[in-house]
């Protein structure tokens, strides 16, 4: 018999901000996959999860390139499946952890499709938000009453981002480091750069919060930030 | 001195999808209020946490009645706030439980916003959204590269919901029972009827998933609903 393909959301960083069910699921596995993004980089999502595991041995490390590349993303990505693949065929069980929440921008996406489309048996165990951990660390409500939400994934280029920011109430940019100017010139042009808070690595160590976006290093924006604004204030 | 006041997300209904946080706080404090819509009612944000309790003397329903008239919200929650802040003034720690996320939609927002006003300290421990949890007990990724996400809650007439149907890549429909045949006519008329999911009460025991919402009963649609549109399809 083949093994179950789990994937588990271990949250924002903070690791108490982990679900009963991601933990039980991570002892009970044969193998628990920790990405990350070099070899011997180490794993943010293993750095949540440790201080919860009863064995360690079961942990393997696997490495995935960051890269916006999809055919690069192919080639490099293939090789772990591969190795998942053949860990199920053993009969074992194996989960995958991951950063957030696995069905929002996750490389657990892509491993999942593959896994799947291979006839295994998989489990996607859902975790807290980047969003939502941060929302929450500002006391600050996402979504009140009628208020609509977007969620912008701000490392890519949005087409229709000016659209979005019209129609929408309350505004979540993710992962802002790249091009982080031109995002606030565009929300300082719909007179929304006053009505926006900037949070940096939200629940780890180095968090740092910005009501004030003028005092953001521009060049020193980390990967894990993230900008709300809420256009009826706070 | 006063005591803090806490809101608690215990997740969307499965009582182990809820942080290690939200237990351990929930078991550290002196009084825990758990709302239900009427008296007697009983609370399922209570049903999902009551398992994890250690002493379940703490426990203090609060009547919040359903409503969408901001006036009536008013005066019935005030006399629960009054009451919490009467726990907190005794130096009492409190906590307020609340089903999936603290900062999205919740009853508890209101309550924060006056407990804050009134000067006292206040932490949030973010939950599992709905949302969240549908797309994992679906498999379905809710946001993947580039794509944005709408969040919408459809138990209100949303005026710009044509330009956000046209602009976001993923909707998610959020409690859609009220006014549920419209919101399916426009889900036809744009074409997306077939690239939309429903899931009802998502995570507890009568839970009930549609690939097809033609066999959706519409008048029995029940208030823990969602529909999620992926317009790339799955």
């Amino acid at each position: 018999m083949t093994g179950k393909f789990y994937g588990l959301g271990v949250g924002p960083g903070d690791p108490e901000l982990i679900t009963i069910k991601a933990i039980n699921i991570a002892n009970r596995v044969d193998i628990l996959i920790a990405p990350e993004t070099a070899s011997g980089k180490g794993s943010i999502a293993y750095d949540i999860i440790k201080g919860h595991l009863v064995d360690e041995r079961k942990i393997r490390f696997q490495t995935y390139p960051m890269t916006y590349d999809a055919n690069k993303l192919d080639s490099t990505w293939n090789e772990n499946v591969k190795e998942i693949m053949d860990f199920l065929k053993q009969g074992k069980d194996v989960a995958f952890i991951t950063l957030g929440d696995p069905m929002i921008y996750s490389t657990y996406i892509y491993i999942m499709g593959l896994i799947k489309k291979m006839g295994m048996e998989v489990q996607t165990v859902p975790g807290i938000t980047s969003f939502c951990a941060a929302a929450s660390r500002l006391n600050l409500p996402l979504a009140e009453g009628d208020e609509t939400v977007a969620i912008i994934p701000a490392a890519y280029d949005c087409e229709n981002l000016d659209e979005i920011i019209n129609t929408c109430d309350n505004i979540v940019l993710m992962k802002p480091s790249k091009g982080f100017e031109k995002i606030v010139e565009k929300l300082e042009n719909f007179q929304l750069a006053d009505k926006t808070v900037m949070i940096q690595k939200c629940g780890h160590g180095d968090e740092k919060i910005y009501h004030d976006l003028r005092e953001v290093e521009k060049d020193k924006v980390p990967y894990l930030s993230m900008l709300i604004t809420k256009k009826r204030g706070e």
